[in-house]
């Protein structure tokens, strides 16, 4: 039978999740509100943030609360220190989700520039990092996490393309260029969010594995 | 006479103080070798970010071994927790330095655009912001932390102030459009730098007075 403590990390675990899934759903509506035109999904999903905000605060007080009453050593710590850094990785992928709400509504209110394609392809990898490396932290499982930090070049190489190609749009005619710099904005908060993720499955390694690897030279770049 | 566990967060302190200056000499530095066109000291900038890394990881841990060993109560536990989510704002903004010294050799390859006023402006808020953050975590000083909420919108204006002055270059003779994003991104690391330094501010009120003022409307924007 499961110990007092035991639920109460599984019900942090929960909650992480949860903050995962909220943070997840505010990004897939910031693109839909982007590709689809739809303000009035912007701005419903920027209004959503604060409840991503107060979560975050009640994940670290149930931490805190855990690391005095309960006292825990070593692996269970290590699990409710690190659950704390993921919150703030968390809470800043949701303020990058409004970032492209802000962005998509000045978009929607001008012509379309040109169809998203490699937008949303970015959108769809980002989540996808940021789904396993939620999952990866809850199950403990560090080849699901250094599946993810493999993804992250994808994104990169995606925002170079998108930039070079608006780039192009912007020299042709300059009319477009206020609208391509914010597109060029969206692809950097996606690849940011990417950025996030990594960090995220970085310190799930060194929780399950012991072994520092976060801003090493994984695949490409280092921070 | 101090106890051991007073010296040992005394010593903490002092780590997150080194932290803090080192990021802040890696802005410094970065908005240097941009306005002085020193693409060496660019170089240098770059290759000194793993420093900040290892702190950062070194801090983290000392902060897990205080806890395991000394079980802290109450005031010291959210001091050491506290400590341990600064590091991660701190470490980000030296890889946001580092981002602003890709920018900065990438500009120096070609003529310059215009000389740089209210970048070196910018950066000068956001270093200060910065500074005071820590000390205001270091002293415990709420009131120098509300005074860093401040002057984020002075930075957020100044962000807004650059990138239209961009624009106009760009619609004018789109030979500049490719350094103009450029500095337009620029501008936007400096502006999340003031970002961060007012996470850390808010993280601290919050140590201090026990106030939740994470992500509420302090003066401005909403996040």
């Amino acid at each position: 039978m499961a110990t007092v403590f035991e639920k109460e990390l599984i019900g942090l675990k929960e909650r992480v999740l949860k903050l995962g899934s909220l943070v997840e759903r505010a990004i897939n509506d910031a693109i839909k509100s982007l590709v689809e035109r739809n303000s009035a999904l912007a701005a419903e999903t920027i209004d959503r943030d604060p409840v991503v905000n107060s979560l975050e605060v009640e994940i670290d007080e149930e931490c805190i609360r855990l690391i005095a009453l309960r006292q825990p050593r070593a692996g269970d710590l290590r699990l409710i220190t690190t659950a704390m850094k993921i919150t703030t990785d968390l809470e800043r992928i949701g303020d990058l989700a409004v970032d492209i709400c802000e962005r998509a509504l000045e978009l929607n209110e001008e012509p379309q520039l040109k169809p998203y394609i490699d937008i949303p392809r970015m959108a769809e990898i980002s989540q996808g990092m940021l789904k396993d490396a939620i999952d990866s932290f809850v199950k403990r499982d560090s080849v699901l996490a250094r599946d993810v930090l493999m993804r992250d070049d994808m994104v990169d190489q995606l925002n170079y393309q998108v930039f070079n190609e608006l780039l192009f749009f912007m020299i042709q005619d300059p009319k477009t260029i206020s609208r391509a710099v914010k597109i060029t904005y969206i692809s950097k908060y996606l690849e940011r969010i990417a950025d996030h993720a990594t960090n995220i499955a970085e310190m799930v390694i060194y929780l399950v594995e012991g072994k520092i690897i976060r801003h090493m030279v994984v695949s490409g770049e280092k921070k």
